[in-house]
């Protein structure tokens, strides 16, 4: 079918190839367009001026948004209602919270253009393997639009989920669950590589094993077996981790629902304290050892500072004498 | 090749069809033996008395160990070592503690028999996928017996992973990231099934959506589309969760490797708090909330306790106004 694409990232680029591929007609529109003039050769149109969508989609127009989530999404909508008559549709495939769907739903219903939310998955491997789809709104216009869903997922890779909101929703406890599995590989594995046995295992040879036959294979660790395959050690990653707000969500949501999730929120603090390289937490229960115990702590330049009652144990404290896991060399 | 399987459970039992079908002359031994008798349509040799190891096999002999890990496998390995000659080899398959391998192979190479320790993944469905193998040990008797190995695995399902217990060891990390899994999915299914969309949700229909195309698939939530088929509220099933041991001994490595594993050792927890109805430590905070604060508190039969300070809000604290989850009715 007929539809626009507004904003060409990684997720929005290959979601285009993907229904241009299968037969689509597909009109995209990028803030600058160097990205929109490549996808020519896969069949795209390109719109210059959002308005055009007035004239090139027939009517009802479907116009999918894929933007960042937050204001940049918010503000497009707002110009898409400005264009768009009664009865379009307005597909949101960010990583939107579940309860500006709602809002919006609700603003844009008193225009009478329908509103779609659409929770994908996939990363940059989705142009080969399909988006898994999740898809919240009015079931009768998931109807109209399920043809470019079907294009996007793989086989059986696409629901709908219930009302609006509720695509994003699944997405977004889909995002917490990742974030759980993601810190249980790197626990293991981390574990496996400090172990006695750590310094001769290969763990892109171990993740390459264990993704056939063991209970705990999984797209992610085949993932794990191209990230271990150069480098086992990593070397050149800095242990720093960045979050984009759905597991946030989630553990709020955990919160407002008085469910437990110590998994999920463990692993997003988790990411939280990776960002710190002095953890000020850290520093709170050094300096309360000190105290209570007179235990030796270290000074800010990593010299050894004695302390003042003189109980602690100055020689083992020495962090030349001490490996990465606190072991005496 | 020619060998012996002590033990058909769940596991050796269909280990030792695999291996029939794959063309190995195999000898079967169990405690019982119905077992033994109903694998000779598989070509098996069954074997009444473990003595007669020594004559129906060709030197060195090979014998496998599929007993419960502990004193069971402890006790057969000390037989075994009586009726074999120096030279042979035993396999330990059970999910051993990695420091157990070492002290048995310790043991046994004083008289001369070979020891390997095999880590056994793939649960009821190896007999069709194939198990997932990981061996340690000297690396020329893994070599002899790699055969064998070869047609338990699915095709790079095994790997050599060490000197004696590496097998093992890599079994029990697999084991614990496995805990970490499992509890990262459950919680998000069941803050998904307490959700404002909850009701409506499939949960058999989620996972298979999730994997097809989305970051989280996994052999275990392919399990998980299974599990919820026929009912998404697991109402027959206890919130009662066994652990067989190897993500102890995966925190206890952590404690003495000094690594953190948050998610790993929560996952633990939460298994042994699972066992239990009414949980102490909850008692515990029940009761100094009563004590600080003069919060309402339930007594055993869930009436209501009025506070001694009269300060706690009763209303609000009657349990059949609460549903679930904490929340007010």
């Amino acid at each position: 079918m007929k539809l626009s694409i507004i904003g060409l990232g990684r997720m929005g680029y290959n979601m285009a190839i993907r229904l241009l591929e299968d037969g689509h007609e597909v009109f995209v529109y990028n803030r600058t367009s160097e990205k929109s003039e490549t996808l020519k050769e896969y069949g795209a149109k390109v719109i210059y001026d959002l308005k055009t969508i007035k004239n090139v989609l027939s009517t009802p127009r479907v116009v999918w948004s894929m933007l960042p989530a937050g204001d940049i999404t918010e503000k497009n909508i707002e110009i898409l209602s400005e264009i768009l008559d009664e009865e379009d549709i307005i597909i949101d495939g960010a990583n939107t919270n579940y309860k500006d769907d709602i809002k919006r739903f609700n603003t844009l219903k008193n225009k009478g253009i329908n509103y779609i939310d659409a929770g994908v998955s996939g990363g940059v491997w989705g142009l080969k393997e399909g988006y898994c789809t999740m898809v919240g709104g009015d079931e009768k216009i998931f109807e109209y639009i399920e043809p470019i869903i079907k294009s996007l997922a793989p086989n059986n890779g696409y629901m709908y989920c219930g009302s609006t909101g509720a695509g994003h929703y699944v997405k977004m406890i889909h995002n917490g669950i990742e974030y759980g599995l993601m810190e249980a590989y790197a626990e293991g594995f981390e574990l496996l590589k400090a172990s006695k046995y750590g310094e001769n295992l290969n763990l892109s040879d171990i993740s390459k094993m264990w993704n056939n036959g063991s209970v705990i294979r999984s797209w992610l660790l085949e993932l794990l077996e191209i990230a271990f395959k150069d480098d086992s050690s990593l070397k050149d990653i800095q242990g720093y981790v960045e979050d984009s707000g759905e597991a946030r969500w989630t553990v709020n949501e955990a919160i407002d629902n008085g469910v437990s999730v110590p998994i999920i929120s463990a692993s997003l603090f988790k990411r939280f304290q990776s960002r710190q390289k002095d953890v000020f937490s850290d520093k709170v229960v050094a300096a309360l050892r000190n105290q209570f115990g007179g235990h030796a702590l270290y000074k800010k330049d990593r010299n050894i500072k004695k302390t003042s009652t003189g109980a602690g144990k100055v020689e083992s404290a020495n962090p030349d004498k001490r490996d990465f896991y606190g072991k005496n060399k």
